[in-house]
């Protein structure tokens, strides 16, 4: 079972328009609204392609029960922490006109102190049974970094690999904590490094203590780099990007990870000295499918979901090897 | 007791957000959530004002439950018929560098038949106990205009004045129905009239059938005339404009004329050749606190709300006689 984590979701809102013209006064049709966060996006991809998932998130107000009940509805298997706040709300404007997408990010209720022990508690309780726990997007007010650590390590000992795909200081705690792989963009890995070249601040998060950090670079594909060097670092791309809807392209290659680390145990050594040339195949394995779910994931108009030929789009990543000292 | 009917009334959704972008992502503070819909909005100001009102509204889906909840917490007297389809939303984004408000105005669910025969029935039902019935906002799909109109002409019949304030052809058809006042503003005039002129539009209300004619001219205050012609139409405005918020700014204007009608029944006959002076000097005051209540509703953040300085605002306002021919 893999159990994705999401301490800050939201009720997605898409709109859309003919023009967004600001300050005008538009007729739309109604609006969609389902479930959303990183962790259940994550979630829905893997339960779309067979795999036995169980979505942990925390769900209050009136916003978290229309959360409770899309979730419900949608038959994803999933456990609510009740919080005291709203769960916050995440809009989306379509302009059919320019295809731009404009977004309103709520930053989200803050979690009380025995809001998010209960949230971490379920998280270990959960996690211990399952073989890999992702912990995905933003930490809300009240959930400390160092706290999402613990249960990081508290997972790493127990056996489970955990993906972790924040941004901010949970992602640098993450990493200090031996998190299995880590997942930024190229803008958080900057924000947090310091580092405005990928490769440079992808081994600062594995010197700190990170198993394999891959870095989604949006229509140029993704870097896999491990902790035993840049040259065992690899890029994933297709020949050509596809233009369409991102969002959402970022957890759909951090579900084809979580798949790839529940079938193949060995990549979660991928940092050891004696790693093998079976972790070597998992590794790119790993590489092509997580470029190839991403990219067909910009194809579909909602997050959450894969184009049907994500399978063809496999086939087509080219996976290359970084050489020393490349750059991205 | 005055009655608001709300055929499609909205869940109203506010953001603030420091700069729109299109096509960007921005990080927000919590969405205000609050029941809306111009009838609703006229319902809160008539409340507020101490008068007993009651609104009346259809409620659907998980918006129609968050509608009926901040209803209930609002303590504003209401009644609701349930729909099969979900209340619409409306999106207001505050840019607060600009100060302008983006909008997005959801249709609205069609009603069913039957819903639509349950709300003009309840609205016959409630709307005979009262002394003033305001029909406000758009008419959704599925509620006829001449269904409207047969609505406004059996309380009508019934000694009922009947305020009705919408746009398109249940703006004619309440005309043709004989309705105490219409309420347009002069964009809704001119499509229903293709008059450019408001003096000329509202003659053709007042040809079709209308009693009196109120049209909101925003930051030019309002025109009211009636049905003995342009010599006793009339012009009420602040020497100068006020800066704000004009979402509700028609509203309160509506609140106003219906308090005007409930205290001061002889305006009903207002286009009736044996009008008095009275009618005059009541007509006289309705337009000063319709201009007045409109304007203070304009320094206002939210929609069904007055400046608690509105009285003295209504001493400021000019109100000036139309000569016959004058345009506006």
């Amino acid at each position: 079972m893999i159990l994705t984590v999401t301490p800050n979701p939201a009720e997605d809102l898409t709109w859309h328009v003919d023009r967004l013209r600001p300050g005008e006064t538009h007729r739309v049709g109604a609006g969609a609204s389902r479930a959303g966060g990183k962790g259940i996006n994550v979630a829905r991809v893997l339960a779309a392609e067979g795999h036995d998932v169980l979505a942990l998130a925390t769900a209050g107000g009136a916003t978290g029960t229309v959360l409770a009940d899309d979730l419900e509805h949608s038959g994803l298997r999933h456990a609510l922490v009740p919080i005291s706040g709203e769960t916050r709300r995440s809009i989306a404007i379509v302009d059919e006109a320019t295809g731009e997408t404009s977004i309103l990010n709520e930053h989200g209720a803050a979690l009380s102190p025995s809001e998010a022990a209960d949230l971490l508690a379920e998280a270990a309780r959960l996690g211990r049974t399952a073989s890999v726990v992702v912990i995905s997007g933003s930490l809300p007010a009240g959930l400390e970094p160092d706290a999402v650590a613990s249960l990081v390590a508290e997972l790493i000992a127990a056996g489970v690999a955990v993906i972790v795909d924040t941004s901010g200081p949970g992602l640098i705690a993450a990493a200090r904590a031996g998190a299995t792989v880590l997942k930024p963009n190229r803008d958080e890995l900057e924000a947090v490094t310091g580092e405005s070249d990928p490769v440079a601040g992808a081994r600062v998060l594995l010197d700190a203590g990170a198993h394999i950090v891959v870095v989604s670079l949006g229509a140029e594909g993704l870097l896999v780099l491990d902790a035993t060097g840049a040259a065992r670092g690899i890029r994933a791309r297709l020949p050509k990007p596809l233009h369409g809807n991102a969002t959402g392209a970022g957890d759909a290659a951090v579900a084809a990870i979580a798949v790839a680390l529940a079938e193949h145990p060995e990549l979660r050594a991928a940092g050891d000295a004696d790693s093998t040339t079976d972790t070597t195949a998992a590794r790119t394995a790993m590489a092509r499918r997580a470029a190839a779910w991403s990219a067909s994931a910009v194809l579909m108009p909602l997050a959450g979901a894969l184009h049907p030929d994500h399978a063809a789009l496999e086939a087509e990543v080219v996976v290359t090897a970084l050489e020393p000292q490349e750059s991205a």
